[in-house]
């Protein structure tokens, strides 16, 4: 059994990687931590692991965890403390899967604008592996720092990787509207996520400013090896969990619904957690809730391309998604413990 | 136009309040205040009232707002602050309806065990009216303070007062299990009201404990002429608004339901606010949903009585119930801008 | 007291509208029908209304409903049973307020594509008033007949109006993604609809085909002074009301975020229930929520504007519209009943 | 594998089975079968299965079900339905796992009066053991039939069966005021499960009547060794799964809450999926959310007992104690598959 500890185990993200982990035949917890004023069970925390996991939560130091034989250390923490954290487990060989944003963008000066302070362990930055397992497969399996992709860009970049692979140099207009559960912002108290202020509303924020266009830009500019800025607007619709992002494609020569349904088949052939519909059919969240599959459904409307995509944002947007790659890391099935 | 003040305009209760008085044809907001960092318009706090009520809201002092001619002085404040801005209006013949539990306990030492201190303002509870218009018509119309219900207690109460009246002797049990919504908590930053918690869960809370218990039995001894004490176990569920209270009545010679309809409906003829249901019907929480209305549905079953009653919390359960206390005080019609 | 008439009365629409008829004070419902088995109080329908409208809904015929003096007939009908209805009416000199599409495009193949049948009543069709105040005040005035507009249009037009009748010949695409609440789907039962099936859940529908495209197209192309045709994207999200649009314009010369809202605000300083919001602000369909007012934000992101509307679906996108173009009809004060 | 059979696959209860049994170690689907108007891949009818399970769905004839080889065939159908197929089944030495009433009600002619028609299995009905493992957990082994509980009577048993066992006959009040969700009510169109009835609603229905009360009253007498009957009334609220029982007992000579603690404690010591809260603490129906646990507290208020009982009502109140039954059966860990 290989052991894994978990940093920042009293989010949403941190609480569904917890059970994934224990679900997973494979791996062993044996560590959690979190910033919590006093040591305390996670089943006191979180009484759905009652009886399942009874382990005590606390600021242990990070030499402590290490103490326990963990070999990768899966940081569920706020975007700039992650960075804090990485290099004491990866100095000692033990592997980082990193659910926050510290190590995702590589250009830095982009994380200062995007994230409000300077990037603090550009050293490790500059090896670290985008976690998308449909895109970087083969980096992640010899990679020690994973920067787990955020949410939206795992939708989004999903959602248009087949389409900017091949046709990067006709797109004349790419827009993403999306829509997010409550889950995505965190487990705080906060009033505008309060019951009474989300339920029966819905409202459009960060828009064209939100951190995880530069992420999803980085990418598929990447993938199309051109430069490519799309507008990314957020919304929040009152769920706990799920995102859904419409796509909007403009192309000089729009091809037929039947061959982009085929190109992105094709394209997700290997990838177990890619579901492309069939002509005229679309995903709901609640298709892939609870679930790691991104699923996506194309048409094209008006003579643009118009693509769906759905995930549960914390398994493929988050937790899952950071299984996957350690299972790819790890030389496990890819699947394991996720289906 | 008479004019009126309300303190604490930036809580649900608050808004509510804003909102009826701005429909009311017989009123006219003179001030608003609430603790809040600096002065902002209302309509920036609640945007639904842009254009409606641009006027400001700010942590004005007492005299300022007793300056702007107002003579009735709403408290949508929190427990234990009332008590101490109440005096102030009173003394200048300002008269008062205040929305918090701190003039409604005629006991002073269930005050202190239930709200965790001292109460300040003795002088003046011993005037207070509970503001109960089904109850205490005519002692709410030349009361000068009124001790508007809480939101529990109205359901209950209305839905237990015409039984208690007549057969309070007979009972061998009383328990109401009662379910709220979300608002009932108040407007403020909380992680047990996050919607990533509230959605898709419940729980009951505050077992036989809850400080709405003591005002229950109060008004239900008053009532019955002899000390009457109920079982009250609240339950939180994923709606915004609504209380639905479930009372369980155990009774010696249990009437037929017919007759006791008949009692209910008797009792409330010259209430216009509770509608009291036919056999074999009982209210929704939808029926009542931003009305002042108490619907009461009665029927027998396994030998005891089901009373089911509800209100939408902020309405007859807070800001409708003061506006209905408010008609009567100043000689406006009951109903007025509440239908 | 103005007599009006209420066909359709037990759909969602049809019980909003009678809401706001019951609290207008000019007017008198004088009769109320539906398409039900077996007559039935309207209050045994919507309880809600128990008191307050004991009328008796049944399946009236037009001549007993013209004979009860009416001098306005809503039809809260299904698409293709109004335009059956409407001519009777209007025959005997009733005007006509019909929230079905079947007086909303001019153009009869449109009509016949979308809503799949051909146009019964073209000499109707022909001088109807596509009731959009906020555009069209002058000629509601005089109207005979008005085709209500549909929810989505209502605030997909009213988010582009003063854009496109600025600027129409330098657009260079234009996409709406809409978000909708559940009550749009009307009153009925449907397994999709089914609480278990929406609530934690979303999805996109109709991409481009949806019969509220042809509305916005010939609306917009009007006012535009030339052909127009949109993207639009439509979205079911859990919520009972509430209509969010996002507009994605791009366009030549992009003007400053500042000149556009004050194109807005100009355009809209006349029309009582559109607010346009100040930079950096946008509405949340929460601030709209049971009113009749459609709020718009703007920005500017990454060279293309962006424009949210909010409006409830049921309210300003329908049976408040239809209040607002009944009080323009009558010489009432456009906003009566209504705030 | 052992190879089994599920009847009534495009219900609630039969999804969550077939996903339950997907996961299972040591099962294998061979057939499944619904009522529905032409074979359908069952991904098509839930897409969440896509690429994970998809067989077709269609009305197999039972001989065609047998021949596929499996030995347990689970009966996810309407009641009425069940006692028709579970003879075939039973017939060829399958064990049959019926998620229906059918086989719960030992007294036939309470059976007609809930379920409104005379039981045709009479000679079946005999032998049924009814599947709550935590009190028959050897007869399940051996049994060839199991009537799998109702969801409710699950959450009400298992909240009163240590404190009946002990102390049946000091008992005074016995009151079970519980709450479900909608899938409660199965998968089908209905108007009065629609979202918008549902979201910001609640209700009490069946006071006393619901066909539930005879099963628990059933099960609570045959622990007391006597008579007993229950006051249960069940309400709806907006949550799509879970189920919450408060249960109010009134005894002679009530104990301490410690040691009705240790008393449920040690009751339930070798049950798997029966947690006990400590003193103070209460579950929430999100801790039980997709699991098979029932939790339960409890506590002493105003003299009574009050217990609180949560449960999935898809999983320990049907499809997971379905599960749960056929490990015991089959001599697999109690456990397996579903933690």
């Amino acid at each position: 059994m290989l052991k894994v500890i978990v940093c920042g185990a009293t989010g949403y993200t941190g609480f569904e990687l917890i059970k994934l982990l224990l679900k997973h035949p494979e791996v062993e917890i044996s560590a959690i931590s979190a910033k919590i004023e006093k040591p305390e069970r996670i089943s006191d925390i979180f009484p759905e692991l009652k009886g399942i996991l009874d382990m005590h939560c606390d600021e242990m130091k990070i030499q402590d965890m290490i103490k326990t034989g963990g070999r990768i250390a899966f940081l569920a923490l706020p975007h700039r403390v992650s960075m804090e954290f990485a290099p004491h487990f990866l100095e000692k060989g033990i592997k980082v899967i990193d659910l926050s944003a510290d190590f995702r963008l590589k250009d830095t000066s982009a994380y200062e604008k995007y994230y409000g302070q300077g990037h603090k362990c550009k050293e490790y930055l500059a090896t670290s592996v985008y976690g998308l397992p449909e895109l970087y497969n083969d980096k992640i399996k010899g990679a020690k720092l994973i920067a787990n992709p955020g949410c939206y860009p795992t939708a989004a970049i999903l959602s248009l990787a087949p389409l900017i692979s091949k046709k990067a140099g006709d797109i004349k207009e790419l827009i993403i509207d999306a829509k997010t559960g409550v889950t995505g912002a965190g487990r705080k108290a906060n009033l505008a996520f309060n019951f009474a202020e989300v339920a029966e509303n819905m409202w459009a924020y960060k828009i064209g400013t939100h951190q995880h266009a530069p992420e999803i830009d980085q990418e598929l500019s990447a993938l199309a090896g051109q430069n490519i800025k799309v507008l990314f607007v957020p919304h929040l619709v009152p769920v706990k969990r799920g995102i859904l992002t419409t796509a909007y494609v403009k192309i000089k020569k729009c091809p037929a619904v039947s061959e982009l349904i085929k190109l992105y088949k094709d394209f997700y052939k290997s990838a177990p957690f890619v579901r492309v519909y069939d002509e005229g059919k679309f995903p709901q969240t609640k298709d892939v809730y609870y679930s790691n599959f991104c699923d996506i459904g194309i048409t094209i409307a008006e003579g643009r391309i118009v693509i769906v995509g759905c995930i549960d944002n914390l398994i493929k947007g988050a937790s899952g998604q950071a299984v996957q790659n350690m299972n790819i890391m790890c030389g496990f099935k890819e699947t394991q413990g996720l289906l």
